[in-house]
């Protein structure tokens, strides 16, 4: 797989309800090409960015889960910042229905008014965009107020087209090239060349599931299956599962029963209740019954 | 002097405009016996706090100078962590003309409505607040939107008590001391007690000063007249004067000159802009005008 369609997820904050020294309020990365996606953006998150691999005035889009603070207190500081840093290209913010009026009021709070073009848009859960190379569709979450999570996916690619065997069997550069990456056979000096010994099969896009704040959720196992890697809040631990519920929250062993039965390749939790130092038996719990579980550290990377 | 009337700064945020890996936004903590309180309030500044000696449950006033981001992003977060830790203390803000609105607004955004008191008052330049143990003025400072300086005075106290000697000259523990403490003679056994012997001259209060954002300004030199700390803005370095000047802001040149006109103590020179990564050639600049400059790093603190 060449690298440029790598799919990095940077967790700039893992932590849940207020920040600790440990873990920033809720913000995870996902870089795809030039596109840089931010899903949530608690206070703090642009300086989070400064300390990553990634640049704060390369994100693009940012999806807002709901409208409690350590999910979209960031917003306005990160634009800020673009602003000062002479940004003109637009930002698209996302969040869920009746939250545009809020967050246009937020960015613009005390005297400023970004330069550059930020367009809100408010979605509806089982609402789908797409764009150029990948969509992001929203799920209904079960949380105490409207929240969304999100469903990321690349879209399905063209198999990897062999050039150097295309050239040794005769095809010439160019349109035939073109055919035959479509997977249509093409016709060189009267022979017939099949695509099959030139292109691959076709790549499967990668799936990531986003689910900010919100309990088990059958939509969210629903739309999980299969995916490569869902972000699932596990807030506290499973002697807690009850106060994790009474608040629209999971704990991590819930987080890892969704992750099972979506059958999703790896499970992230996010969302740590601060009074958590170590997270070590937290993870422990959760891998006791989905073995790919893993508590991301804040900074931490993975390549998918 | 006792420990308990020292008075202890610890700069959060030394960084002018935006973040860097280096220093947050604005923010600095004074405490006084059981008073925390926070000049500006950039975002990050809870976490700042988690980071320092202090804890971010303790600060009960916060003076805003100006409704620039950099200044006030970290005040809804900061109420809604203390709210998520059951506070139920009030918490004054302050904050210049005709800000009151953007304040209560920015803290009751998304779901969240504090269930302790937050008392946000407006202020006059000029205005002065008495409290207990020290009084809190307001300077017009001289920006590109109404901003406020603040001047923090430590009222005068008694002289400092001796005890032992009290005794040992024969009077008896109880309202004669008090009488003495107050620079009164008192009479025991026939013997005129003078308090000359007894009580320490009194202590001169501490005064800090702490500018926001703000070019050079004679209403600040006039205030600051004396005081111990002078915490004045130096956005950027002497050859970009012109600049700083042209946006409202000092060079840490102009800075130092402030504290010379002022007769200060000694002077902390913040909001340093992100380009700088080194702060010991503008360190220099400073002293070199006024030997007592200091850029402080984020985190570090000062007793008077």
């Amino acid at each position: 797989m060449s690298s440029d369609s790598q799919i990095k997820l940077v967790f700039l904050g893992t932590g849940g309800s207020y920040p600790s020294p440990q873990r920033n309020v809720s913000s995870t990365a996902l870089k795809i090409n030039g596109d840089v996606l931010l899903f949530d953006c608690g206070e703090g998150t642009q300086r989070q960015l400064m300390y990553s691999s990634l640049s704060f005035m390369a994100v693009n889009k940012i999806f807002i889960t709901h409208l409690h603070g350590d999910h979209f207190l960031g917003l306005p500081g990160l634009l800020m910042s673009m602003n000062m840093n002479d940004r003109e290209e637009p930002v698209e913010v996302y969040g869920p229905q009746n939250t545009a009026k809020v967050l246009k009021d937020i960015i613009t709070k005390g005297y400023f008014r970004p330069a550059f073009p930020v367009q809100i848009t408010e979605l509806n859960p089982g609402a789908t965009l797409d764009f150029d190379s990948y969509k992001v569709k929203t799920i209904k979450a079960a949380h105490n107020v409207p929240t969304i999570s999100y469903s990321f996916k690349e879209k399905d690619r063209k198999g990897r087209f062999d050039r150097e065997k295309a050239l040794e069997l005769g095809v010439p550069e160019g349109p035939l090239f073109s055919k035959l990456h479509r997977r249509e056979s093409v016709e060189v000096d009267d022979k017939i060349i099949t695509p099959e010994k030139i292109v691959g099969p076709p790549r499967r896009g990668k799936k990531v599931v986003y689910t900010g704040d919100t309990k088990p959720s059958l939509d969210i196992i629903e739309e999980a299956r299969g995916a490569d890697v869902i972000i699932h809040e596990g807030t506290l631990d499973p002697s807690l599962s009850s106060a994790a519920l009474e608040h629209g929250h999971s704990s991590v062993d819930m987080a890892a029963r969704v992750a099972k039965k979506a059958g999703v390749r790896k499970l992230f939790i996010d969302h740590i209740s601060p009074r958590y130092k170590d997270t070590e038996k937290l993870e422990k719990k959760a891998r006791d019954i989905f073995e790919n579980s893993e508590i991301p550290k804040d900074l931490s990377e993975y390549l998918i």
